[in-house]
């Protein structure tokens, strides 16, 4: 028997589901259904494109040594017939057939098929901004916003660029219009962008955006597009406050695209993503889906999500075209939810759950912030600064974030399989991983992580975050604050709320100076705290009872600094 | 009670234990004995110093914030009393006291301790070469002989240098006196360096060193060093064959320094180490030790390995400080060998076992090579060659080494999580890494060797190495070979060992220009081997039995090519 397959969707997940069952079953006679001209985008790379990191568009929709993926490509190379422009306008499932429609001639056509792969993605979330259709609003989510763009970052008329939406796609759109002379402001309706970072680790982000030249307004939303003669000249926040701009993106996040399948009788979940079981089938057994529009599993939580990610979807195609061919013998795990973009000089990502998601989920989350080079500083070290979640209850790994113009991505590839490897604490602190001096310190970021988080749950270390203090010092509260770092550091910069500066080292001959009180709150920090910790150290020795140690010390404060 | 430590040895695990057990125990009298002048050595950073990397000998020495760790930092931090050049001559464990010498002074003292802790590190193992005594010839593994390298290399008389072994040093040997202007020779006895590598893998490391100027004769042996009034001036290999050189760079290989534990009849192992327990203590149970001069766990094999690592002696350090305050509580498990360095453009390392270790290790173990970018072409990709182990009967993965010019420490670092998370094949080909353009493919190359191992394990792919077509071509066997890229890439690059060019796009049309006998064996590359693999299924689907597909295609093939 012939195995008739069509792929509804040929882009990440279709294009990989189709490819794989092709090696899994020479003969089966495979149909894509595409309803973009395009096929197998390079969607996550549209914005470096954008930014002009490289000219060649074709290189979005070509393999690797440069063959753009035509439907001649697919026919020739993989013997998968792919029909572009054609949009799948109906599915019945009783007679297995999709009833298509050829968007350039409007011809109907039907198809049948023995199994029915569902790849059709995310289509953008549009809040009811008014002015949506103006000339110069658009989302990036296309080739054609591609284009729109690309076109509009080579535009001199275009001054003014308003992002609305501090997620991934925001964050990389703010990227692309970098350097190009042009102002970019981005407008995020809740107080930090990235939400899958805890506040203070967005805020850290947020810093790098202002130097590199952004705009940045949170906490307010928009209240619509204002035009002229149908072209966009401005922005109206809901605050009453308006922005000129001749070019807007909006990013405010995607959702499922489902309506076919909705139509069509399967189920849908309560996050609006098609629910599939753990082979990617569909309430029906004849049809599996992938990609962005599907809810899969959120692997610490055992709840549905939705991961609109690249890679997840490739993975997600591979997994059902193996089940789709040798019946249901693999299974997607799910999720970790991990996560990483380039913003300017800095990575910024996160794997597993945010402290607040922790928390929120019912784990015994506990956390601390980590500020230290990625290698050693006569290599030319870079910082990190992360963030580790453990659920204390099961001594696991739960959670790890990463920012920074260090090496971000393996700190978070760590940390991924950390987490998924369900990894307990006591085997981070003395994990082996690859060390030589131009990769790593001798004692990892990570494990350095791994270590502080280790005593503060020992009781050795009591920390208090930046976002604690500074809630503190808003509140007017009396903190006797100590900098432990030596006066050439101080001079070139610092914190300047009012810390005391006694360097560890002098610490020992100056105790007279800190207060007579020794139950009084003491906040001890330098560069990264380590110094700080010995400055604790020190004063508990010495009789102080209230001593704490900032997470991170002065490089993961991101509230301004005297200098 | 203030207990009385004694820390013998002040570098890596010795200082880390001093330090972590200060931060326990504020009131513990801690001296460390060293018999060097200087403490806290960066001695993994010597390569990088005598290479030029950085200019400021003090940065070996010094804190992140640049304050040299002198005997009066270590007192003024740390409360820690350090004695430099001072050697420790007898430990005696009935009294607790260890006897020490001034260096300078030649005078002798006791000390005494309640725990003793051992870090003595490993020195210099030197076959029994004539001419050591030369001048000009030395080790890498001080400061001395770094300051005596660094002089070398800026020394214009001096022309030729000789590094004799191709471990880690001598290959980071080698890479210090690259763009030197210098000739530079490696030796090394057994027929590759890096022997953490299987053979296939060093020879791909091989290849770059040349194609960098490296000198590299292996699978020959030294006789002895000659010299002229003292001084060297050349090497003579067993073979009778003499090189010229005015420096040399022994490096075969460490072994722990236990003479003086062996005299205070602590237990020393099979391997030369001390034996410790998990807790890192000795047989003596008043005698902790770490570092270079122990035997630690293989986590994979359960045996006793020497692991002389800088990263493993500072986490071991860090590890029996707990257990000697707060009394055995802290495991230390062991290591899987990760290494890494850096050669030149590459970088070059491995976790777990190699193929051949896992085997002679009892280990079911299969493997595949896979070379592939490190991100998308737009992007700038990188080459990684990495080869995958995995035990069949656990499914765990069990090893991975990678080499090239991509990002080989992100690639190594997840696996080597991946191996001590005890994750399996399944788990691997679904991981949720950290995916953005700037960083990696949709399909990690971790991920993607997953699929392929899982590809061979499932009978959907049959695989050759480049070695096995190697050997084949060697015995004169008959080989039909196919080359599936297109005539634009065999025009700039190809292996020219007879192949067939069929651009796998034509395949389909061109059959004829196979063997007629359908059983007779077909090699099927290109230049990663993806479409080897989709002409290898063309093959199979017209009836030839016998394809497999060169792993990793023409960018793991290490013997040569046309151009």
């Amino acid at each position: 028997m012939v195995r008739k397959i069509v792929v509804i969707g040929g882009s990440a997940a279709g294009a990989k589901a189709a490819a794989k069952i092709r090696r899994l079953d020479m003969k089966a006679e495979i149909t894509i259904i595409q309803k973009a001209p395009d096929l197998s985008m390079a969607s996550c790379g549209y914005p470096y494109y954008i930014g002009g990191v490289f000219d060649n568009r074709n290189a979005l929709l070509a393999t690797p040594t440069g063959v753009v993926r035509t439907p001649d490509f697919f026919q020739k190379t993989k013997n998968i017939k792919a029909l572009v422009q054609t949009e799948a306008v109906a599915i019945d499932r009783g007679k297995k057939t999709v009833s298509c429609k050829n968007l350039v001639d409007e011809k109907e056509f039907q198809l049948e098929y023995d199994t029915l792969i569902y790849c059709t993605g995310a289509a953008a979330k549009l809040p009811p901004f008014s002015g949506l259709e103006l000339e110069g609003v658009t989302t990036l989510l296309s080739m054609e916003d591609t284009d729109r763009l690309h076109a509009a970052r080579n535009d001199a008329s275009v001054k003014n660029i308003i992002i609305v939406g501090g997620g991934l796609i925001g964050v990389e759109a703010c990227e692309a219009f970098g350097n190009s002379g042009k102002n970019v402001t981005l407008v995020e309706a809740v107080p930090n962008i990235l939400t899958f970072l805890d506040p203070q680790m967005a805020a850290l982000v947020e810093n790098h955006m202002k130097a590199k030249g952004v705009n940045l307004i949170t906490n307010s939303a928009i209240a619509g597009f204002i035009g002229d003669a149908g072209r966009l000249t401005g922005v109206k926040l809901q605050d009453g406050t308006t922005l000129d701009c001749e070019c807007a993106v909006v990013a405010t996040g995607v959702s499922p695209r489902v309506q076919l399948a909705r139509d069509a009788g399967l189920e849908v979940g309560a996050l609006g993503g098609l629910v599939v079981d753990e082979y990617m089938a569909t309430s029906d057994p004849s049809i599996y889906a992938a990609g962005d529009c599907v809810e899969i599993k959120n692997i610490l939580t055992g709840k549905p999500a939705l991961a609109p990610m690249g890679d997840l979807a490739n993975l997600q195609g591979r997994v059902l075209a193996q089940n789709v061919i040798e019946g249901n013998n693999v299974k997607f795990p799910g999720t970790v939810h991990t996560a990483i973009c380039k913003v300017f000089d800095f990575g910024a990502g996160a794997t597993g759950l945010s402290e607040d998601a922790a928390k929120a989920a019912g784990f015994d989350a506990i956390s601390v912030i980590n500020a230290s080079p990625d290698k050693p500083g006569f290599m030319g070290a870079k910082l990190l600064i992360s963030k580790i979640v453990i659920d204390q209850k099961s001594r696991r790994i739960i959670g790890y974030q990463c920012v920074g113009n260090g090496d971000v991505s393996k700190q978070l590839a760590t940390a991924a399989m950390a987490i998924q490897g369900e990894m307990t604490l006591e085997q981070l602190t003395c994990a082996d991983l690859p060390y030589a001096p131009p990769y790593s310190l001798a004692i990892d970021h990570f494990i350095a992580s791994a270590h502080i988080v280790e005593n503060k749950i020992k009781g050795r270390l009591k920390t208090i975050s930046a976002a604690e203090v500074k809630a503190k010092l808003d509140n007017n509260e009396e903190l006797h604050i100590v900098d432990g770092r030596g006066p050439d550091e101080h001079e070139v910069l610092r914190i300047g709320i009012g810390e005391q500066y006694i360097p560890v080292g002098a610490l020992r001959g100056s105790l007279d100076k800190l207060p007579e009180d020794k139950n009084a709150e003491i906040i001890c920090f330098c560069k990264i705290s380590l110094r700080g910790y010995e400055t604790a150290l020190i004063l508990e020795e010495n009789g102080w009872t209230n001593v704490k140690v900032m997470e991170g010390g002065i490089m993961a404060w991101p509230y301004g600094r005297e200098r």
